[in-house]
């Protein structure tokens, strides 16, 4: 996603507004006032609250594909690939919080009120580039699990269930306590490991209890 | 939570709209005219839509608490007890889908503006039951762990990712689409496992590709 450094100043004000206050109480406004700008400077970019919100979810999502594209290539087997995904995921998603944040918030419909018809095909884009997000990771866990590297007999639930516990981390992981590097590698690898390797000790009698596959 | 059937009834509806439209566009004519009812039928019992919001979430919680606490009883070890835990967690955000779905949307500051001085303290207590449903995970877990049957080099994140992936189904399960029993406890079971056993299929050369404990 190119941007000119004027744009990505308004877009980082903006990811920080609709993080903290919410679509709602966030205006044109408010951005300019949290940059120290004119309204006349906001409004020279973007027209509405609604197209800032657009590129502030397309930013988002731009800053993902690109953490978690070049971990496709990561060196080892499929299983191997499919974390460092997950380890690019989490990382992006504590650098950039406040985008992810808002990204995770959802494209809920009833945030807008009318669209315009080019503003909802913006929409029907986001949501698109969100199910290509969610793809990345079904191809990789079908992939290690055709190898044998992966159990899940349900791989849908198995892969929006790794990518909830990962992306929960928005909602607990706070960078104004603690945003070293350090604390993120740590903290993703702890997420990741536990997914892949799970809370059990010993893989026999520790399912859930239930049905069974 | 001791409710009237009456109250029960406005906490239904105004948990739909909550969950549908959002804090902002929800008010208590919406909620009337979503049960049929008149505005003063609402105000009855309800004076303002924030005290609405509360009893909403307050019975989410309720309605957790009263699922996961027989859980604590299961029989098995201190895993197979939380993974029962786990379960009965997954199922009660399926059964209660609009309910949690509001719990999980966070009592967020901004949402209200400004709170009177009973409402603060009851968000006080709310967040403070949030906490407390997180610890009952948060022992289960050490329990199991002290027992050697889980491995967590740092509990806190394991019990937030584990919640988060059980949490996250409230944004992708559509009850309107299935809410059958037979389905909401084979998604159940397929999160509980994939989280206690892992995606991995075996324990060696699956790890994060991290810096390890």
């Amino acid at each position: 996603m190119e941007l000119t450094q004027a744009r990505r100043e308004i877009l980082e004000a903006a990811a920080a507004c609709f993080m903290e206050q919410g679509f709602h109480a966030t205006s044109i406004d408010v951005v300019a006032r949290r940059m120290g700008a004119t309204k006349g400077r906001v409004y020279h970019h973007y027209q509405s609250k609604v197209d800032l919100f657009f590129d502030v979810h397309r930013l988002g999502m731009a800053l993902l594909f690109d953490a978690v594209e070049p971990a496709r290539q990561a060196p080892g087997d499929a299983l191997q690939v499919l974390a460092a995904m997950m380890r690019a995921h989490a990382l992006a998603m504590f650098r950039h919080h406040a985008f992810e944040s808002v990204v995770v918030q959802g494209v809920q419909l009833h945030r807008f009120g009318a669209l315009t018809p080019r503003q909802r095909q913006e929409l029907d884009e986001l949501i698109a580039s969100r199910d290509r997000f969610e793809q990345l990771f079904k191809q990789q866990a079908a992939a290690a699990r055709d190898a044998g590297l992966l159990q899940a007999p349900d791989l849908s639930v198995a892969v929006k269930t790794l990518l909830g516990g990962l992306q929960w981390s928005l909602i607990w992981y706070r960078p104004e306590i603690d945003d070293s590097q350090a604390t993120q590698e740590r903290l993703a690898d702890a997420m990741v490991n536990l997914l892949v390797q799970g809370l059990a000790t010993r893989r026999q009698g520790s399912a859930a209890g239930g049905q069974g596959a």
